[in-house]
């Protein structure tokens, strides 16, 4: 069933506008042309309205943002919003400094995104910016499990109604909601936490994802997840070092079908 | 007879000096050690003409430029065309925005390039901002294959004449003329377009061949074209992921000798 | 022996700002990773004092500096100064351009330095700004071997007391002093100057071990050394290719223990 959202991407071959950091951009265009994507990394304000216009969905992530490549992000942004584009948004390191935290109220203020992907630390300082979090809200747990999903899931979906954004909070598990449908997925490995990039990539796989499926938004997002946790199942061998799991990461997702994430996902609804 | 130029890189060991983007520079700074050259990376204008004037040849890449940089590439530009460096440039998504076309056609008209590779899209671009491409010309084919090649060879031999650059249109053959001379490539495997950073790859491989061989620009040109394709070839594995074979491809170039490279070059004089 | 300074660093995971640059970053992201640290890579001026507060130590990397970056890299050194934590600097390419000379020379004024890391000719310019090298002094080797070892380390004890920092110079054999003690390590592989990125990576794994182990200085340098070099020695395989080389190059720093850096490092104290 979420197989077909990953076939859409192979068949259409969107294109990923990304604004995305440094540190990870090889993986992010790597992953995007291993889905069946391809990207396009483009950072400077004077062309980003030209090359979103030409591209299906934009991916805007703050991991090494200034105030030269901030200034891109919201004009890419609102061109994407004027053309009915899927907008993602990876907040990395929001709460870390007052710049990434100001940068994130100000994208949230300028561009409606249509999914936002953190940590739970970075997904609530976004709620803050929303003016989601007040009082009780600022206490939520930091941590996703059994006692904390519902406090957790309570306080992603009213961010979700006050963004009109799918939120997915990711971790050991992921949660999703709109809003209205939500669901934990439980694939993955802790290997992905000993690379650097796991969750640009994963922004970046929904950028794809979301281009491809734009009459089912919530399914092809949790689709998306569970094709990275899954690729990191695959990925592992015992004893295994950092860069040949990265290798073999990447390798997954460029040899996943439909059939295999039907067969692997782990995807329950809440 | 192609693998005396790689021969003459590893004899050499010539500085490239490469103003490129950050999606692929580290790819592009491996495969330059991996031929045999050095790489240096250097793109304040501030700097790149102290640079590019202890090196041997500079390549230009546009893919991520900004304006900051584009002023860079004019400076190192002008300073490696003072010097006698050969100078390549790589039109990363001309045609795409505005800002890349304009760029384009300033670099043309600013500084004098030895050899120019892009795809068949991104060369049609270079021939707008050479005053080559008008009525007919803007016609020429999209794709080359048996029935475009006498037209698109036209094209390429009247660019090459008025830019007075070797002209490299790379896809699924590789077409190579520099006005006089001309040459159809076969090597190569479609997996090099489900990784990012083929093309800009071998443009740096083309600045540490040009370096080390600057009284044989076409031939060398032609060689560092089979040389990629080759390791290509080398790297594919059935069932292999992509970075599976970008790493494999890398290794190619890294353990290629002349002889491997005269084995396997397949080149056609046109 | 050794061992234990690698432990302190696992087991206390520092956080580790980078400012370094785009063309090694990801390697050296993965590198802190691999060893056990945690990696930041941010370099706006607006936000770097407030990141380098929330980590253990500091590395600036010039490689691919720019007046923005420059900024940074002074305001996060003092930020990191006042709060007492290591800073490590990687002169790349000191003595190169001008921009680079005066901006090692600028950073020496404005910044302490825990450690610094070059190889002899980096190390050289280092000298020039701190106002060491002058007369004699401007001839030291360029190379480190039994022949000049005495003045290469004599010139090196004299910066080390001026700087107040470690001084680490990486070459065939690696010379460390802090003015006092003293060591040569012969640990290492000559496929680790085949790749781009062996220096930065190290610096970086400087940055972990220091973090970790603050009242160590020295031996945690020394430490961290061996271990790049003895990761080296693991990675190599005959006829191994250059990527190749590289993944098991993170891939031995992601699996080494405290016990295997003591079987294998080999330093020997001056």
């Amino acid at each position: 069933m979420y197989g077909q959202y990953l076939e859409q991407v192979q068949q259409q071959k969107p294109l990923v506008h990304c604004i995305t950091n440094y540190v990870t951009v090889n993986d992010c265009a790597n992953i995007v042309l291993a889905c069946g994507a391809s990207p396009i990394m483009a950072d400077e304000a004077k062309e980003v309205e030209d090359i979103t216009s030409i591209c299906n969905s934009l991916v805007i992530n703050i991991g090494t943002l200034n105030e030269r490549t901030v200034a891109a992000m919201v004009k890419a942004g609102k061109r994407a919003n004027a053309l009915g584009h899927p907008v993602i948004l990876d907040p990395v390191g929001a709460g870390a400094s007052a710049l990434r935290t100001e940068t994130v109220f100000q994208l949230l203020r300028e561009v409606k995104f249509t999914a936002i992907r953190g940590n739970i630390s970075e997904i609530k300082t976004v709620a803050m910016g929303s003016g989601t979090t007040k009082g009780v809200d600022a206490d939520v747990a930091d941590e996703i499990n059994e006692q904390t999903l519902p406090e957790v899931l309570q306080f992603a979906r009213r961010l979700a109604e006050e963004t009109g954004a799918v939120i997915i909070i990711t971790g050991k598990q992921d949660l999703l909601t709109d809003g209205v449908h939500s669901c934990l997925i439980s694939n993955g490995h802790a290997m992905m936490s000993r690379i650097t990039g796991s969750g640009c990539m994963l922004t970046c796989l929904l950028g794809a994802y979301l281009a491809a499926n734009k009459t089912n938004l919530f399914a092809a997002c949790a689709a998306a997840v569970a094709e990275m946790g899954l690729a990191g199942e695959m990925a592992y061998q015992p004893n295994c070092g950092t860069l040949t799991f990265r290798t073999r990461l990447l390798d997954a997702v460029s040899t996943m079908t439909g059939n295999m994430l039907d067969g692997g996902a782990k995807i329950e609804a809440l």
